[in-house]
């Protein structure tokens, strides 16, 4: 009836597996556990239109790659695993995707104690992240970051001198807590970076900017956080810092006869003010489709 | 040190409320859960680099606005109500932002009984979406769409010819069982189209395209669904259909003496695979950076 | 160190699959998906103290179970099905355990439409529930029930002469709208009963007390609804009505300038009020362990 | 119609909110996330039955009681604060309740630096786990825990000699990994106990015992940390360990041409095998109703 296909793609998702490195050295065991997406960008309408799986591979076939070369990265970073994995899907089979792009995340266990073979381990902080799109005709582009990073401050953040509209509620605050959930993601200026020493530099530099700042809004915040990390890691060409603000308020107990001076606050995170930003090296931001906030 | 700001976005997620809707005509109430996300995409880097507030309006506006202004909604079709909010967050307040972006989705209740100004009701089908973008200089894109539909078949759906790889585990069979799960979005042509009819015969399409359907693939079926809206709906300029195909296997049970002939299936749907594509109505596929497959 | 063992029990949960029932008669195709819970209480501290396995049966063998013993119960009632479970893992074995506990949910498809020998199906209501605790030496104690009811009346309901203390802020109300989310649970007076026309009873029983009903109270609607199900079922012994009462705020929209008349409520459930009632046919109620609310 | 009501109960539960300590000795900031759970076992059928809410005081007083009580606890250990909260609900109000149940859990952040008045802190590890239940007339019974301990060993684990029959798949393993989520609870001696010490003497003890232990089943080890846990702090009674053994398979990779020589295993935790053991000290295990593995 004279329609038209547009994008089209498919996937696997929420793959999860867990990576056992045990070197031979007898230096410390690594053990993470990775949560897998993969996505191709077709250019077969026949399939979707036609019922035409000629050129169709099956899902089986993305969970079964990404665990086999599994095998060989339990000592990579997670970049590298996913960009191996982005070329993988790229070549071979009947004809390529368009693009393949790979997400990784990996939590990774740490050390409680040794002895001999044996490596006891607890689950550790936030989560190591990867993100490869990599095109049929191009380069790819690499992402790192660290997820579910979460900060709280017992106090002297302000929140002052804001606009308000008829519908503005919020009080100015000049000693308020402040705690906030956040990804931090970055973009490689080129693919072979040390990703490593990035992330290590990031994690820590995100910690010491938050522990050194006082905050004038969240929005202050994650720019100084990100501007934190690109000043830590010369690899890295662009920051985006996003997540929530998780709004503490302070509980009224005059009714009650209780005074609270600072101590009991409400804590649901259910409704979110949520805040990106991006922070680019040099003068002007390049804009590129895949990293603009979607 | 020479850094730059780039994108940078803020707002509220997760508002929930309810809707109630009580006309004095005596016909039935209208109960709906509503779910909004607002998003402001700003010009405003002194925020973000210096903390100056001074063009910042705090989030609590943009939650009273989306309470405040449901008051006089509780009986509009979710994408009206949609680009109200839009319009509001981008009048007034110092300096408006670049865009406005409102996300709703609305769970209705169904009638199961009255009686005199009460209505008795209990949670429907598919959740109700509706999704506004409106630049600060321009026109708005208006979605609409349903969430959550899920369909399964006792049998019958077929994926056979498709391609291989080395990775490939996934056999041919000509008499599956099918389930998906889906999410059926559309651009309307017009901000003011018929978006109550629109709906209600995108619901009604979808499921009988689904029942008088033979699935290939999950694209195949996906693609068809995607037709048929734009088929049963003039106002529709395009369609997207995304969502998991939910793989039922055959529980191999022969090692314990039962034939498994077609009965026990596996169910979990926590690892998915992912199908998304676009049908657009005429030849030429429009290109918009809202409407991409993010 | 002079310790002893108490109470041991080890088993498989959240055990998720589909059961499909294909008539040859042409009757409708029943689609309904599981869960299971199995739970063995355990004489065998030897296992536990002394790592020796020589009597421990692996959790293999449960799940396997509950899957080869689903094929022939496609066309089951969950209490059926759950009752044969548990007498299958008293039997057989070194030696069985003290009791076997399993509990079964069942949410059942609804038709859509059939085609010859496909029948196209979508998820339907409240979960069926089945609960079997067999004793080693001792009858079976057999409970059926609906999970997830959910029901909301838009007006009427009134909350008055309630106690006070130093920290109610509760407001009376004579008119305000009710909503509550509610799992129906019941014990049979006999293992035999007719277990599915006592939950097709039930079900109804439920939604028309609820709907002939005006509410003092959630615990006296939740009351009120296990009375129903009581006199509706003579197979019933005694009825739980357990669950939330969704307190819906009405939002205070005169600092923006706005009645709220009856229109726009919170709707958060994060946060829950909960209540449990039991009701007994006859004059003393049976305390039985097994069946304290617990 | 003759019937009769049995147990009821009523409460509010996921009550979440935040407590912040800030001695003015400078000693470090005290910061931790509350969820409390509050159920009352009433002697009120008149409430029920008859909708007479006389002697019913409404949640939000639980509510406000908790936060309110909150703001002189927030140095306390959460046994503590749960007992006072439980006399609290017993006494006062028009009748009190037959007995009163609080359960709190709390998660502590932990330091990441100081500077003045504000201390910067990042969420910690386990869960504290508070509860206790408080008779009308009689003791209270007071238990502590640690919530969500994980562990995870890379190899020497054994599982062998175990029992089969017709429906056993797996196979024995003489070195595995092995991991492991749990909830570790104690019932005190006495309600006077030294809270603090004991629970981290406990959480070291948990550690230790995992880290120098073989685990020949996930009975054997969870039985072998509440022995030690016993060991470790005499004001303990008993100890419950229970949780879920998180099966980590070995991935087949061989029809891929890869060799898994114990680095590639599944993750997912959704089906979960759960093992339950009480150990007492002394000699005759106490049975109580509060107490025993529901």
């Amino acid at each position: 009836m004279g329609h038209s296909i547009g994008d089209h793609v498919y996937g696997e998702s929420d793959i999860e597996f867990l990576l056992v490195d045990r070197p031979r050295s007898g230096s410390p065991h690594r053990v993470r556990r990775f949560r897998a997406d993969v996505r191709l960008r077709m250019d077969h309408p026949e399939v979707y239109r036609d019922g035409d799986n000629t050129r169709l591979v099956p899902v089986s076939s993305l969970t079964n790659s990404v665990l086999a070369l599994g095998a060989r990265h339990t000592g990579s970073e997670p970049e590298v695993y996913a960009l191996e994995l982005a070329e993988h899907f790229l070549k071979g089979g009947r004809r390529p995707a368009e693009a393949a792009e790979v997400t990784l995340t990996a939590r990774e266990f740490e050390s409680l104690a040794a002895e001999g073979t044996r490596h006891f381990t607890v689950p550790g902080g936030p989560r190591d992240h990867a993100h490869v799109t990599l095109p049929r005709d191009g380069d790819p582009v690499v992402h790192g970051g660290l997820l579910d990073v979460e900060f709280f401050v017992t106090g002297g953040a302000t929140f002052t001198g804001f606009a308000r509209d008829a519908f503005t509620t919020t009080t100015a605050s000049t000693d308020r807590v402040f705690a906030a959930r956040l990804d931090v993601r970055w973009r490689y200026a080129h693919a072979d970076a040390d990703h490593r020493r990035c992330r290590s530099r990031a994690a820590r530099a995100v910690a010491e900017a938050f522990a050194g700042h006082t905050s004038r809004s969240s929005q202050h915040t994650f720019h100084h956080l990100g501007t934190a990390v690109l000043d830590a890691c010369p690899d890295i060409a662009g920051v985006r810092v996003e997540g929530s603000h998780l709004t503490r308020a302070l509980v009224d107990l005059t009714p009650f006869g209780v005074e609270n001076d600072g101590r009991v606050y409400t804590a649901s995170d259910h409704q979110q003010s949520t805040v990106a930003v991006d922070v680019h090296r040099g003068r002007e931001p390049e804009r590129t489709e895949e990293w603009e906030i979607a």
